[in-house]
């Protein structure tokens, strides 16, 4: 029996898994199977009103002045709050340690919640560019104030709609909301495209991903949109119908380091990159499920180049599966059939 | 546009993407939606009387006299037939070539059925050890057979029990059956496991799985059932609640240089921890849905140690998903819980 969360590493696959609960006597109950549960704007603990449910926002958007510019009060655009149930403990040292040939830590980590609107039923597809630029500006804030933690090594974000299963393993809100990890690993399938990445350098002397964008820019075959800031592919080798990237043009390693104040806002061409790739998702597949993650470079690491990753959610598979990828939708095939769309 | 399967390596995660179909324009209905259809007997391509709606077969258990001995006659206890929509295909040379910075190959490769018996509705749970000992027979034979097809580096072997997803990412038949893959590729994430076990080895010169095997027998917290041949573990870190290890005691590289004939015969007693395992999970979690596949050693690599991982199916989760893996059962629990079942 553990009493306080803890990460394990799997010997064969590199992968951490969290458990984040106190455990006692089992019953079938307490075996998450709901993907997600609907409750009223009135009993939902993410709408406004209900602050109280929440713990204490940690970033937000709200007037300059009168009562809604008070932390926690009604009022707010968006707002930032730990997770009421967090998988992972923001308190205590790392304590990193073998069980034998098993390796284990405690499980030190933040989550959090980006709360990115006050509607409880309006989802990304329906926000505006500036709508999303807030979104990316809430990002960054807490990335930058996570990466101040020397325990964390990574920050992982992952934004989920519809009624599939996120990472979590149990019931999620359907009050629109987006998720924030910081993890005292890299985790392990990040790593692999980290070390993608890095090999790449070591061989060509150049970018993977800054090959790839000049690539998917000369071919067009996969692009489904692009601005000056950003390119939308339908990837090479999609594992689902209708994944897409955005691809930033200009290497960054990370998300956070984006610029707002040049004469190139890159976080308003990527919201609106986003607002076409959603828009045109929700069009030709009638209001998916989908799930984005920022593919960012971990805190210690210098080469890699961010992309957002974009996967609706059209088949439901078990978490873990076969390692042979059936895709029956080629990449181009998606891409043709996105572009044409307005 | 192709017209023939083709392998797409992603160039991040490293892993290879079968895109089988000859495409068109595309229609909304051609998107895989569905996790799978049920048939009646009378027209499912599986049952007896039917055979001749499916590829003539590679191998079958049958009687040795009489009408039903003769090849795609009724009369079976178990078939083996290529898939009649093969993902892959059997023709061809293997012509692996570059894109850019992209890699593919043309998608040589088997894919095969094992009708694992010929009642609709009896499924592995309720199958006899001696029943069991004849689908490692079949599993054995077809791994045997297409090993000698250079062309071939691995054999991917597995089986979906239950309306969840298989790998195919399209509908698939309720008649119980299992899926052989004959790959011109190692699975990028099998790939990982051999190498967490060579550098095990190269660092302590010893079997990261033999020693699994040897902690999990002292400690016991993990075991939920042992034999002569077998233990049965849920893993130390279980990526999904009730997840169970099948681990061979002696060390053999590959599931098909198990014995059948030595004083030990192991695939009886693999027969007897998979009838219980398969019990143990149907009782406590409600005849759940599942996959299990055979992790074995690729052809050329020496140093592994096969096991078969079996996933009840829970939670339904995007086919790609977060890098972050949270589990609420403890595999303590989980073991503990199913131990006590009889």
């Amino acid at each position: 029996m553990i009493h306080s969360p803890e990460m394990r590493r799997d010997p064969l696959s590199g992968r951490w898994v969290v458990f984040p609960k106190e455990h006692g006597p089992l019953s079938l109950r307490e075996i998450p199977r709901a993907a997600s549960f609907e409750v009223s704007p009135e009993e939902c603990p993410l709408c406004p009103g209900n602050e109280a449910y929440t713990p204490g926002e940690v970033y937000s958007l709200r007037p300059k002045d009168g009562p809604s510019s008070f932390a926690n009060a009604p009022g707010w655009q968006l707002r930032v709050v730990p997770h009421k149930y967090p998988v992972l403990r923001i308190e205590g040292g790392l304590e990193r340690r073998g069980e034998g040939v098993y390796d284990c830590m405690n499980g030190v980590g933040a989550h959090e919640v980006v709360i990115v609107g006050p509607d409880h039923r309006r989802s990304l597809v329906d926000f505006s560019e500036a709508d999303l630029e807030e979104l990316w500006l809430s990002y960054r804030h807490r990335i930058w104030d996570l990466s101040r933690d020397s325990r964390f090594r990574y920050v992982q974000i992952a934004h989920h709609h519809g009624h599939h299963q996120g990472p979590h393993g149990g019931a999620s809100l359907s009050h629109p909301h987006s998720q924030i990890y910081a993890l005292p690993v890299v985790p392990a399938d990040l790593q692999k495209e980290l070390d993608s990445v890095r090999r790449y350098q070591e061989f060509k002397e150049r970018c993977l991903l800054c090959d790839i964008v000049r690539q998917e820019l000369g071919e067009r075959e996969r692009v489904v949109y692009e601005n000056r800031g950003f390119v939308v592919v339908a990837p090479y080798a999609s594992l689902v119908p209708f994944e897409l990237w955005l691809l930033p043009r200009r290497h960054h390693r990370a998300f956070q380091e984006m610029s707002q104040e040049s004469s190139e806002n890159e976080l308003a061409l990527l919201s609106t990159a986003l607002k076409t790739a959603l828009r045109k998702l929700y069009l030709a597949l009638e209001d998916p499920c989908y799930s984005f993650t920022v593919q960012n470079a971990p805190f210690a690491e210098s080469s890699f180049h961010w992309y957002l990753r974009l996967c609706p959610v059209l088949t439901l598979s078990a978490p873990t599966g076969s390692a042979v990828f059936i895709n029956a939708t080629l990449p181009e095939v998606a891409a043709h059939y996105l572009r044409e769309l307005s």
